[in-house]
């Protein structure tokens, strides 16, 4: 992205923020081709507070508590949460997700933070997974922000069907379509109760 | 399975260790409806070792190295590999992989146990998963074993698929269908050069 003029630069980080609000200050400053120090000025500038506290405001936005999982057992930080709805979760990509090799993220991980928001957007005590198609569209590098978000694309008494895209920055890095079981809790142990492969 | 006569019962014994070597002594006496001392005193007559002994008689069949793995990577205690073709490991379900309200193992750790077997089972220096179409097929529980098998059905120049099964005792558990990225290291920052989404 060519340098713009003041002015016209903070519109579009205001505009960006709004779209994709967890970019830190070194994201912004390689989009908008400028340093550190100036993106720190235009937030100062504008109002826009730092990506910490940016979180800790989203997180006020969760609008329901969890049913099926503790928060603790989701894989990130649960940032926002309308059950049977949609959830957005992040995960900040450190030395113990990664290859040794060459610090590429493990697949397991992103699976995790997927499959666990899948999970907690939905509805009921207990949810197991019983199928997923995902996809790992680029590799994540150590050190990058995952945002994670689960829409619920069919939710009916016994399934439900979620969408789930995973973002580092504006790129999708991973895509998953889940079909989770609402089990009773009694019949956790007799899970061949639910007709599982009949679909819906 | 009703009682049988001790003759009959140890060479089923031998028949069924040689399918399933894995088996604990409980779940050896459960199958043959008699008591663990009766399934012990069996061993010792025909000579069979324990089960910790039997795991580490089969680990020293490994013939090949792990190249895109360290061992340490492989989720669970690898058991067999043959590069190119099949490995197998196990995992016991602990209290760290299970949900706090149910006991039932979460997903993710099976789904870390398949895709880390689907990756080290392959012969390059660096290998990414793809795709996965995977099937939860029951629940597990705490304290059970799970057996993980990858079988390499097919091996080009830049991906293989892998299809992996996971049984708990003799129950098919978990189901995965993988599809493995051959990456050169150098370009492993690079992935958009590997052509991912037209198919081998």
């Amino acid at each position: 992205m060519a340098r713009r003029k003041k002015r016209e630069r903070q519109a579009a980080l205001l505009d960006l923020l709004e779209r994709e609000p967890f970019l830190t200050d070194e994201e912004l400053a390689a989009r908008f081709d400028v340093s550190i120090q100036t993106i720190r000025l235009d937030r100062l500038t504008l109002g826009i507070p730092e990506l910490r506290e940016r979180i800790r405001a989203l997180a006020t936005r969760k609008n329901d508590d969890l049913r099926s999982l503790s928060e603790t057992e989701v894989i990130g930080q649960l940032i926002e949460v309308n059950l049977g709805e949609m959830a957005i979760s992040i995960l900040d990509i450190g030395p113990e997700h990664v290859f040794s090799k060459t610090k590429i993220a493990r697949g397991h991980h992103m699976f995790a933070q997927a499959n666990s928001l899948a999970v907690a957007v939905i509805d009921a005590e207990v949810v197991l997974t019983a199928v997923a198609e995902i996809r790992f569209i680029r590799p994540v590098q150590l050190g990058e922000r995952l945002v994670c978000k689960a829409v619920v694309t069919s939710n009916k008494r016994e399934r439900a069907h979620v969408k789930v895209t995973t973002k580092a920055g504006a790129d999708i890095v991973f895509e998953g379509a889940f079909t989770v079981v609402k089990v009773q809790q009694e019949n956790a142990r007799g899970w061949e109760e639910t007709n599982f492969e009949t679909g819906d």
